[in-house]
C-alpha cells in the first residue's frame, strides 16, 4: 500500500458514460509526482495531436500530488490540465481550496476525463465510488447556485465542488473552473474545455485519511513549518496578495492602462491596505493553511458583493483596476464576483477589457461595436458591463470571448499592437521591463505568459534574497535588469523549482521566498510522507521533466520557437511611471531565449529538446509520441 | 572563522625559495570544495597552457577538502594534481593515509607549488609554519629511508611524509607520490612532476583540531556511519581489494595476458583469500577508518617483503599477476614493495611490463633489447627485474619509463596494437568488454583511463544495486552490456557523484555502493561540518564542475575528442575466459561518446563545453583562460 497517495486514478469516458479505475505503477508516481507533470504524462500518451481543444478528443485531467491531503501547510493545490482552447497549446491551471484533499480522501489521486456527454452532467465521487449524474437542471446556473443545488440534492453540506459557470458552458476561451466559488483554476481557458464536455461540475467527498511513511517526521515538519514561520515584509497573509499594489506602483512595475505605464495614481485606493480597512470581512484560507492570504469582502452598494465569492487578489485588482484605469475597489470586487459567478479568469478578462479600451480610445473599436458603451479607460460601468458581456458572449463580448489573439486579428487596424498577449493568452500583471526575468518567463512558459512560472527577479537581487538559493548553489545576487546568462540560469533553476511545487501541489505562497517551505525541508517532507529516498536533485528533475514534456506537447501541436516571444510594446520605452523610458533590449532578449534553450538541453534554434536530454530524464518514450520532431 | 576548513592555503615558489599564505574567498570553497576541482581552479588560472609538465612552469597542488580532518569515516583522501607528464593532460591522483588530516591540523587546506628548486629540498609544514629544507642527503633514497631520516632529523616520529622515490627523481613518467610508504597518489606520473621540481618530500605535523558548525550532528552522523555499517559481499574490509580477483576471473573480466583474455588460471593463488591465509600480518587502515581494507604483508623468502610497505591491492595483484601471467603472490608482493620503494605506480608499471611481454613474445622486443631477460608471460624474475629497470631507467626500463604511448611508437612493428592505454596512460584492470560503462569511463576520463571515475556497471544491473541510486532518481537497472543512453546517463550521474567524492576527499570504499556513506547522508554531513545550507543538487554540481574544468584544461593543452578513444583490442573479441568472443561494438561506442557529450552540455562533435553550460556552473570565467576554444 503506497504512502501519501492512493495509487488509484479515476478514468471517466463521457462518450460512453463509463467510469473505470487505473492503478499506475509506483515509478509513474516517482517520476511525475502530480500536477502538470503527471497530467502531461497522460496527455502526451493519449491526446491525439492537433485535435480540437473544444472537441470530445480533448482530455481533461484533475490531479493533486503524492503529498496532497497530508497535513503540512500549503498542500491544497491541484492542477486542471488539457489542451488549451486559448493558446492551442498545453493548458494548465492550479487552484487551492479544499477540493483536492477531499478527492484524495475519497480514494483517488486524479480524475481523467475524455469524450463529451450528450447532455449536461456532473461527476459525483465519494468514498471510493463514482457516478455520472444528470446536470441538465444546473446548466446556465452561476457557480453559487450550482454548488448549493448539488449539496442539497446529495444532502451533504461538506461536499467540495469544482464547477464551471455560464462562461464555460458558452465555451468562452477565458473561462475558468472554480471550487468553493473562489478558488480558480484560472488560466488557459479550461472552463471552456469542461463546458465542451457538457461537464458542469465534479463533486467530491471522502472520509479516508492519507497514510504516511513516517508519522513522527510528518508531524515534526508540519509543526516546524508553523512554529518557525514569520510573515516577511512581502508576504501576503495579513493584507492579501493586493498588498503589493502600492509597492509595485512606486517601483514603476504596476501594469497600468494596458501596459502603457507602470505607476497608477489610484494604486493606494485599490490596495490590500485599503481593502482591509474598508470592505474586508474575513481572511479566507485553504486546506491546512495558517497563512490565510485569501480575502472575503462584502459590499452592499452600489453592488451586492457576497463574501462567499471571496475577494480580489492582486491580479484581479490590477486587471480591473490599474489596467482599466479604475481606482474603485468596490467595482473591482464586483467584477471579481461576476468572474467567479460566470466562471471567468479575472486576469484574461481584465486584460481583454483593457485591450478593448485601448482599441476604443484609438478608434479601432467604435461605440457601434461596443453596443453604445463608452469604453474609455476609467469608465467603471463600461468595465463591469464588459465582464458580463464576455461571460455571456454578448455583442463585443462574443468577439473577446474568443481570446485576444483572434480578436486583435479580426479587428485589424493596428489592434495587434495593443494586444498584450503571448501565445494568445493575455499577460498577467507583472511588468517585464522592470524585472526582465519575467519577460523570459512570459515568452517561454508553455502555458502562455505565466507569473507563476518562477519567483521574480527582485527577490534575487539582494544578498538576503539570494541566500535562500544556497541549496541551488547560487551564491551571488543578480540585478533585476540583467538579461545575461546568470539571469537565465536563475530562471532555469527557479522554473524547475516552481514546476516542482506545481508537481507537488505546494502553494507557492507557502514556499520560499514567500512562505515557510524551504528547498531542503520539502525534500524531507516528501521523504517522510512517501518513504522514498528522494533528494533535491531527484525532485528538481521532476520540475525539469515538466518543462520538457510541456515543450514536446506544444511542439507537437505545431508551436515553434517563434511563439516564444513578447508583445512588441515591451521592447518600447514605458510611457509613464517611475520607470518611464525603460524597455527590454530586443537583441539581448533574443539572446537570452537562445541561452535558455541551450541551458535546457534544447536545440538553440528550434527549441526542440534533444533526445539525450529526454533520455536523461527518462522521457525517451516521448519520442514515439512525437516522431516528426525527432526524425 | 570558517567551519571544517582553515581558509588558508600555502603557496610555495621553489624558484625563489619563498612561501606565502593565501586566504581564498568562502565562495571558492563553496564552489570547488577541494580535490581535483579545487586544484583545477588554480591550474586553470595559473598554469601557462602547453608548458612542459616537467618544467618549472608546472604547478603541483596538494589538496584535501572542506571536510577532511573531521571525524567521519573515509575522509583521509587528498588529491595531488598538475599537468601530467604521462598524458600531457590534466594529471591527478588521490591517496589516503594520514597526510591530509595532518596538513589540516597544521593549519592549511592546500599546498600549491611552483618553480624548481636549484637543489633537492623538502617542505616542512608544522603548526602554521612552513619551511623549505635541504634534501640533498635524501636524494636517491627509497621512500622508507627518506621517511626515517626526515622523522629523525625533525625529531618527531609522528610526522606524516609524502615523498617520491628514485623513480620520481629520474622523471619516470609513471612515478607516484607516497605517504606512509604505502598510500600512493598513483596515477598520471605526478612523482615525476615532484622530482622535476627537486622536491623530495612534504612533511607535515599539526596539533589543531577542525572546528565544525554542528558538533552534535557531526558526532551523530559519524556514529551512525559506524553503527549501521555492515560489510557487503563485495566489500573489501576483510579480504582487501584483492578479494575480487577470483570473482572477476570467473566472470571473465580479470584482465589477463595484456587484456587478451578475462579469466586467469592462477586467480585463486593471487587472491585476497590466499593473501589472508598466507602472507598477511595485519589489516592496515587510514585516518579515522574502521573498514581497514589495507593489507600489510610479510615475506621472508625468496624476497624480503616488509609490512611497513603495506601489501598489494587488487590492481597490483592484477598488474603483476594475471596481466603478466604470474600466479606467485610473494613475487607480486615484492613487486609491490619495489614500486612503493622506488615510487612507481603499480598499475602503469604492471601494464608496461605486460605490454613489453607481449611485444617480446611477438618478436618486437628481442633479448638484445631486454638485456638478455627472457621476457615471457609468466617469468617471475623477468617481471621483478623489469620493475627495477623502470624505477632506475635502466635499459629497456628507460624506454618504458617514458610511457606506453611513446614506447610503442618507438618500437613500431605493430607494438601499438599491444599498447593498452588511453591518452598515453596504461589501462587499469577492469575489462570494458564485460562492463561497457568502464569503456566510456576509460575513454572520457580527463586523467586517462581511470577505474575510479565511477562505480562500475555490475552494481547497477540489479534491483538491489539500483535502489542505492534512488536519490538520483534512477529507478531501473541497466545491463552491464548496455551502451545506450541509459548507460550513458548512469555514467554521467555517477561521474558527478564520484567527482564529488573526489572533491570532498571521501574514500570511495567508504561510500555507496561499497561503504556506509549514502548520497543524502553526505549532504547532511557537509552541512553539519561547514554550516552551509547545501543539497545534493548543489554538491553534484561541484562534480559537474570538475568534469567541465578538467575538460577545458585538456582542450587547452591541445587534446581533442579524438583522444576520447579506446585501444583497438577492446573492439576485438576476447581471446579467452568466460566471456571469450565478447567485444565492444565500435559504432555503439562512438555513439555513446557523442551521447555523453550531449548529456554533458558539450558540443557533440568537438566535445567543447558550451558557454551556457559554463555559465550555469559559474565557470564562465574560464572562457578568458581558454579564449581560442570559444572564439
Amino acid at each position: 500500500m503506497p504512502f501519501g497517495y492512493n495509487g488509484k486514478i479515476l478514468r471517466v469516458d463521457l462518450d460512453r458514460g463509463s467510469i473505470s479505475i487505473e492503478e499506475p505503477d509506483e515509478n509513474v508516481y516517482c517520476r511525475y509526482l502530480g500536477g502538470g507533470t503527471f497530467a502531461l504524462y497522460y496527455l502526451l500518451k493519449e491526446f491525439k495531436p492537433k485535435s480540437d481543444p473544444l472537441g470530445p478528443e480533448n482530455i481533461l485531467v484533475f490531479i493533486g500530488s503524492v503529498i496532497s491531503g497530508t497535513p503540512a501547510v500549503g498542500l491544497s493545490r491541484f492542477s486542471a490540465a488539457a489542451k488549451s482552447p486559448l493558446t492551442n497549446a498545453f493548458g494548465e491551471a492550479e487552484a487551492g481550496g479544499w477540493w483536492i484533499p477531499e478527492l484524495k480522501f475519497a480514494g483517488y489521486d486524479a480524475v481523467i476525463i475524455k469524450g463529451r456527454a450528450n447532455h449536461p452532467v456532473y461527476l459525483w465521487i465519494h468514498d471510493g465510488e463514482a457516478e455520472i449524474k444528470d446536470a441538465r437542471h444546473l446548466w446556465g446556473k452561476f457557480t453559487k447556485e450550482t454548488q448549493e443545488e448539488i449539496r442539497k440534492e446529495l444532502r451533504d453540506e461538506h461536499i467540495r465542488i469544482a464547477s464551471i459557470g455560464p462562461a464555460g458552458e458558452k465555451l468562452v476561451r477565458v473561462a475558468c473552473i472554480l471550487n468553493e466559488l473562489k478558488h480558480a483554476n484560472g488560466r488557459t481557458g479550461l472552463g471552456a474545455v469542461m463546458g465542451s464536455k457538457n461537464l458542469k461540475a465534479i463533486a467530491v467527498r471522502g472520509n479516508k485519511r492519507m497514510e504516511v511513511a513516517d508519522e513522527e517526521a510528518v508531524r515534526r515538519i508540519t509543526k516546524w513549518l508553523r512554529d518557525t514561520y514569520e510573515e516577511p515584509y512581502f508576504s501576503i497573509g495579513n493584507l492579501g496578495t493586493a498588498r503589493v499594489t502600492v509597492m509595485l506602483s512606486e517601483q514603476g512595475i504596476l501594469p497600468t492602462f494596458n501596459f502603457r505605464q507602470g505607476s497608477f495614481e489610484g494604486a493606494e485606493a485599490i490596495s490590500g491596505e485599503t481593502m482591509s480597512k474598508t470592505i474586508l470581512v474575513r481572511r479566507g484560507t485553504c486546506y491546512g493553511c495558517f497563512i490565510r492570504c485569501k480575502r472575503e469582502v462584502r459590499v452592499t452598494e452600489p453592488y451586492l458583493v457576497d463574501p462567499i465569492y471571496g475577494g480580489p487578489e492582486y491580479e484581479t485588482v490590477a486587471a480591473f483596476g490599474s489596467m482599466c484605469g479604475i481606482d474603485n475597489l468596490k467595482a473591482i470586487s464586483w467584477a471579481n464576483q461576476l468572474c467567479n459567478a460566470y466562471g471567468l479568469d479575472t486576469i484574461s478578462t481584465g486584460g481583454l477589457i483593457s485591450f478593448a479600451m485601448e482599441c476604443y480610445e484609438n478608434d479601432i473599436l467604435k461605440s457601434t461595436d461596443t453596443g453604445g458603451l463608452d469604453l474609455r479607460f476609467g469608465n467603471v460601468e463600461a468595465m463591469i458591463k464588459m465582464v458580463e458581456m464576455i461571460g455571456k458572449r454578448e455583442g463585443l463580448g462574443d468577439l473577446l470571448a474568443d481570446g485576444m489573439s483572434l480578436a486583435a486579428r479580426k479587428l485589424g487596424k493596428g489592434a495587434e499592437g495593443f494586444a498584450m498577449h503571448v501565445k494568445g493568452m493575455p499577460l498577467p500583471f507583472h511588468e517585464p521591463r522592470g524585472k526582465v526575468g519575467v519577460g523570459i518567463g512570459y515568452a517561454v512558459s508553455p502555458t502562455g505568459p505565466d507569473h507563476m512560472e518562477f519567483p521574480h527577479d527582485p527577490f534575487w537581487a539582494t544578498d538576503a534574497g539570494i541566500s535562500l538559493l544556497r541549496p541551488l548553489g547560487i551564491l551571488e545576487p543578480v540585478d533585476v535588469f540583467d538579461l545575461g546568462p546568470k539571469k537565465v540560469r536563475l530562471f532555469v533553476y527557479l522554473q524547475q523549482y516552481w514546476d516542482l511545487l506545481n508537481s507537488l501541489g505546494i502553494c507557492m505562497f507557502t514556499a520560499k521566498p514567500f512562505g515557510p517551505h524551504t528547498f531542503n525541508e520539502i525534500v524531507d517532507y516528501v521523504k517522510a510522507v512517501t518513504g522514498w529516498e528522494t533528494s533535491l536533485f531527484d525532485l528538481l528533475k521532476v520540475g525539469e521533466r515538466h518543462a520538457n514534456m510541456a515543450r514536446i506537447f506544444n511542439l507537437r501541436e505545431g508551436l515553434t520557437s517563434k511563439d516564444d516571444i513578447l508583445p512588441e510594446r515591451l521592447f518600447q520605452p514605458m510611457e509613464g511611471g517611475t520607470l518611464k523610458g525603460k524597455k527590454i533590449d530586443q537583441e539581448e532578449f533574443l539572446k537570452a531565449i537562445k541561452t535558455y534553450y541551450q541551458m535546457m538541453g534544447w536545440d538553440p534554434e528550434s527549441g526542440v529538446p534533444k533526445k539525450e536530454k529526454l533520455a536523461e530524464l527518462d522521457l525517451d518514450w516521448l519520442i514515439d509520441y512525437a516522431p516528426s520532431l525527432f526524425s
